[in-house]
């Protein structure tokens, strides 16, 4: 496989950082050039190797790349976009991994309409409460899946070429349409995190929370770990998802109600059932981990 | 400290093997007696020493015992209480592993009357998804807390027993009463189980759910780990800490009631508030490994 030739990371944070390292390790990379909003981010990106050289204007750093990638929050996407959509050169792939799809599709189409036939949405399944540029890490994709929602205008060749370099970081890629995407991850990811804020602030308002944290233990450190993740980014997914997630919170609300009344009815078997098919399918879920 | 000349565990599996081993190592007991419903688990804690010899009854087994330990379901100790009454010596403590307290101090009322000077109720918090007497460990307690939750009746001299055997086994002991107990575990880790299973059923409910499944990562891992607990166990506990946990649970279904109301306003500002408060709070509780 040809190396990239020079790959420009529009974000120099986890994802980007680490897709970086990884093409870099594979030697499948000639330059890496950072982009970012504040200096000190890069220079330690430039410290850590995971770049070599970084610029604070996406314009001018996207001439002559022939890959770019977009490691930002969503919300920064678009506006990244419209200022790179000039300096493109016609054949250059650009790519993402924003957690949602159909609102990053959209964002091509709206700003890159002429460069659509090499724009693969892309979203590797490896999030972290981490962030920045000393998050970036070798092997972070070893394992980890990649979705990529290619579009009809895609070639096939560009898309072959971004699974390739993903494979090439060791990751497991999967193709599925925006919609499905989005309704995957409103169902096992951007639910989770809203129900887990959801219940952090159900034990805020007791009357005697401070003393219920002081004797919360195992269980209830892994239920709430999703509740410590960045406000902002998840408002924006929360936001960019809004009808997939809001058929799942109300499904998740239909459920909570049955449980009530169960409760309330102290109908054993029917509570016994209802926990048991949680409790069976779950063990059988059992990842590495899990 | 005196040793336990006779300790007896009514129920030989995580809780009361891992108190014995904890006592063994610490030379504060002489002999274990263990009873259980099956010879096999029974024999294998003779294997490992969890005990050192195994009875299939338990009135007779606790004969001549001057402390027993009842690390049962809370489901089985009423008959168990029941069973062991007339054989009890008059100073032997009992105590007990239960997770919900109000409704043990109730049986410990009912079947104990004679003895309650010295039935002291416990819950020490080492949870896990693992029983049966391969699942007893020395240092499980290490660390960890035990909640005592005193009768009035109580001696002094029982309570301070208690404690101290516990604090031989590396826990830290507070005292509660019995109904804060059950208000400050159905918050933090009752209600948490039940969401657990309801998100879980919801997941099951769509039609695809092995896709989702397939896809889930890490943040759904760590989300419904407590959701793949035991369904009887978990069962009892619902039903014996009933009110608690239904006004936790109406609180939560209170606070979801409003973040769907914020999704569907799309109001940016009051989500970013909502999910701010609960990342706060998560971030600040952050205990080792949180």
């Amino acid at each position: 496989m040809n190396p990239v030739n020079k790959l420009v990371l529009l974000g120099t944070g986890l994802i980007g950082g680490s897709f970086a390292l990884a093409l870099k390790r594979a030697r499948l990379v000639n330059e890496v050039v950072g982009v970012g909003r504040s200096m000190s981010n890069l220079e330690r990106a430039i410290e850590l190797k995971v770049i070599d050289s970084a610029s604070l204007d996406a314009a001018s750093a996207v001439q002559g790349a022939d890959l770019v990638m977009l490691g930002t929050p969503v919300g920064q996407m678009g506006a990244l976009m419209q200022q790179i959509a000039p300096h493109l050169a016609p054949d250059c792939i650009v790519t993402d991994g924003g957690s949602t799809k159909q609102d990053v599709v959209a964002l091509y189409r709206q700003h890159l309409p002429q460069q659509l036939a090499h724009c693969i949405p892309g979203h590797p399944i490896a999030g972290s409460d981490l962030s920045g540029a000393s998050a970036a890490q070798y092997g972070l994709y070893e394992g980890r899946r990649v979705v990529l929602t290619a579009l009809p205008e895609n070639t096939q060749e560009s898309i072959a070429r971004v699974r390739a370099l993903w494979e090439a970081c060791g990751a497991v890629v999967h193709e599925l349409s925006a919609e499905e995407h989005d309704g995957i991850f409103a169902c096992v990811s951007h639910v989770p995190h809203l129900l887990a804020f959801s219940y952090m602030n159900a034990v805020l308002d007791r009357d005697n929370a401070d003393r219920c944290l002081d004797f919360a233990a195992t269980g209830f450190r892994d239920f709430t770990r999703i509740a410590g993740s960045h406000p902002e980014m998840w408002r924006d997914i929360t936001l960019a998802n809004r009808d997939a997630i809001l058929r799942d919170l109300n499904a998740n609300r239909a459920r909570l109600d049955e449980l009530i009344a169960l409760v309330e009815s102290t109908d054993a078997d029917a509570l016994t059932t209802f926990i048991d098919r949680a409790s069976k399918a779950r063990s059988k879920w059992g990842k590495p981990g899990g």
